[in-house]
């Protein structure tokens, strides 16, 4: 680990290092924030890229798949791996097309995974049915042994990372700014976030009456 | 191409195949109502995988970065990529944590990246910013000569394409469904959308007191 973050040659930020993110609990708490990763990994010289519902667990993230899967498969034999969150925050409409852009914040980890076994692969779904489905763990069926089994629980260290955040007002070109045309169209930026709709009970659900938990309810992204 | 949808070996999808999307028509909704993808590509052995505004243009998908980007530069050479859209649509909850899962549409494409140039790269521009900002070419400033030659624009064929989503309501294991316990838990999902909030004037735009344009107003996700 060469800084805080965990930027190395290859995770240093080239493009805007004025973005770059050096705090690692800014990296945290976007990892936090987030719910899917897209995971890459090279099968054959070619990069495949799936997205994986995720946790962090202090300096590692979690990700589960199933063992029948190749790219699994190749992870669990620890090829090389790239871990990407992004969070798309908002698009930025500067006076350019050029300038116009989007607010978001990514954290990229390369490295190799670990696959987790016997205490450590349960307490690791219990932790990201914690963070996906905050409240759950309490009431679901927890895995079955053969449940269990078929899946394949990996962990990546967070220690080569790269971290970006974009956001605040368009980045204009100056003399867009004094022409008399393009200073006078409007600029700024339109915010975005993903919301929960209301929960939809299934027909068992429905057909029992259950009311919908509270844990649910509170749902807030 | 060996599908409608432009399935090989490579891209059929092996896991729960009945998500599996044939439909080139819904692949392309799939990405018309996308923003960002998730593009990979290896460089010395490791895979990068990096957020990219994008829009559909036919039969292929348009993107662009910096010409000094390092990933940009090797996808212009035309190596090995994969492009990945996610929407994430919703949280699953089954009765069981194992079955508990997240509804959404994704779409893989694999293959080799051409840089487009001239007119094409021109028209490329555009259409990118009339996906990811409707509206905006008839104000903004288009792209300046030295803007354009600084921007790669890359355009990956769907020659090769997978496609698969996940909707409705929880799959749960049968013995679950007449458990004592765990039918009588809430099970079912809650959707989720992103949403636009309202526009955010820049400090000039708000000292003119210009006016939100109605194509903004319209923007709906």
């Amino acid at each position: 680990m060469t800084s805080p973050v965990g930027a190395t040659d290859r995770t240093s930020v080239r493009r805007f290092p004025e973005k770059a993110v050096k705090d690692r609990s800014e990296v945290n708490a976007i990892l936090d924030a987030g719910l899917v990763a897209h995971v890459s990994c090279v099968v054959d010289g070619q990069p495949f890229v799936m997205p994986v519902g995720y946790a962090r667990d202090g300096d590692r993230v979690l990700f589960h798949g199933s063992t029948a899967s190749r790219l699994f498969k190749n992870l669990a034999a620890g090829q090389a791996c790239c871990f990407t969150v992004t969070l798309l925050d908002g698009m930025v409409l500067a006076r350019s097309a050029f300038e116009s852009s989007m607010h978001y914040r990514c954290v990229i980890a390369l490295g190799s995974c670990v696959v987790l076994e016997g205490d450590e692969k349960e307490a690791a779904l219990i932790r990201i049915t914690d963070h996906l489905l905050p409240g759950r763990t309490d009431e679901a069926r927890k895995a079955a042994p053969k449940e269990s089994k078929a899946t394949l629980m990996l962990a990546l260290n967070l220690d080569e990372v790269s971290c970006k955040v974009s956001e605040g007002d368009p980045d204009d070109v100056p003399s867009d700014l004094t022409d008399p045309i393009y200073s006078n169209i409007w600029a700024g930026y339109v915010p975005m976030k993903e919301v929960f709709g209301e929960p939809v009970a299934d027909p068992m659900t429905t057909e029992k009456n259950i009311p919908t938990p509270d844990y649910i309810k509170k749902w807030k992204r």
